[in-house]
């Protein structure tokens, strides 16, 4: 089985559930229903892995410490481009190395999605250009004025139209589990749901 | 203020949104509701660190890589313990020194908790002799015959029964809010809740 990799972006200041979420979805859901099946990846359909703009471990907010597995420069291909948010993303708006990379990550990748203010990125990067999209509820505002021609979804967990985002924090769970919908089926997205004892709701 | 201290305990195969959802929930909880009071720690009522047998990164379920904060040497005085679940626990139930700790420290803490297949380790510990609680329903046996005199709940996100337990992984994330409820209040968890964009249940 060729496995779709998935990319978390990681960085200072990312918010600990925005990346550890869809982290957790994506990295325990097994094609093969049961307990079994997670003691292996032999069923896993996705490699998950993190990516920081260097190698030097990150500090997400709170404190926690995360060491990346790659940098930007030396990443492998990725199929799932997963950009987290947290308060560290305003930081990243004027770094344009990260931004390129952003771009050029998701000009690759077959699925492209945000967590809560990683839209903020999408944006920047020209990503969210005339396309509907959403955020943490208290940065609307700001993502409405980085790119004006996003129809921004203001009460929604999940917004899907070519680039899919996410609402706040925890939302990027319930958008994880939507991309594993997408690409793995219902029954693969609830059974891992039911294995992570997450009640999964609507978008 | 005197904050509270959240340690939260790491190791190899710990699960992922074991540890991350507490983390998560302790560390963005403030006393003043808002976007803004999020922007530093003035007011916030907890300290949240994690803690590991030794000062070495630990490779959490799906490999992402953690530096602890503390070692179970060096780690400062813990007023809520967090003991989350994951494959990992199996092998530290035969870690005489682990469980040991985890005893001592559930000892002086004000709070005890597990998310998960943690509350093997405290049942290891004798932490849950004749209490009720809960774990994973993958593990709900398991913790049976850990220790005959538990009450296994089997079919509750988070059991208080001086020691609160919770269900698998993502019940963590409830389980952490009901804490935070208990010792700061509804409209404080709440207000938290609605920061991090998570819908609580109901225990």
């Amino acid at each position: 089985m060729q496995r779709r990799t998935v990319g978390i972006f990681v960085f200072d200041d990312v918010e600990v559930l925005d990346f550890a979420g869809p982290y957790e979805v994506f990295s325990r859901t097994r094609l093969v229903p049961g307990l079994e099946s997670r003691r292996s990846n032999e069923h896993a359909p996705f490699d998950v892995f993190t990516v920081a703009r260097e190698r030097e471990p990150v500090k997400a907010t709170g404190g926690l410490r995360v060491i990346p597995d790659h940098s930007i420069a030396s990443a492998p291909p990725i199929d799932i481009l997963v950009i987290p948010g947290g308060f560290g993303t305003r930081r990243l708006l004027e770094d344009s190395g990260a931004v390129s990379w952003i771009k050029s990550a998701a000009e690759t990748a077959s699925t492209t999605t945000s967590v809560c203010t990683g839209a903020l990125l999408l944006a920047k990067a020209g990503l969210l250009r005339g396309r509907q999209a959403t955020t943490h509820w208290g940065a609307l505002d700001l993502l409405s004025a980085l790119d004006q021609t996003i129809r921004v979804e203001r009460d929604r967990v999940y917004v899907d139209d070519v680039i899919v985002t996410s609402a706040g924090v925890a939302a990027g769970i319930e958008m994880a589990f939507y991309v594993v919908e997408k690409l793995c089926g219902a029954a693969v997205a609830d059974e891992t749901a039911r294995y992570i004892e997450y009640p999964r709701r609507s978008g």
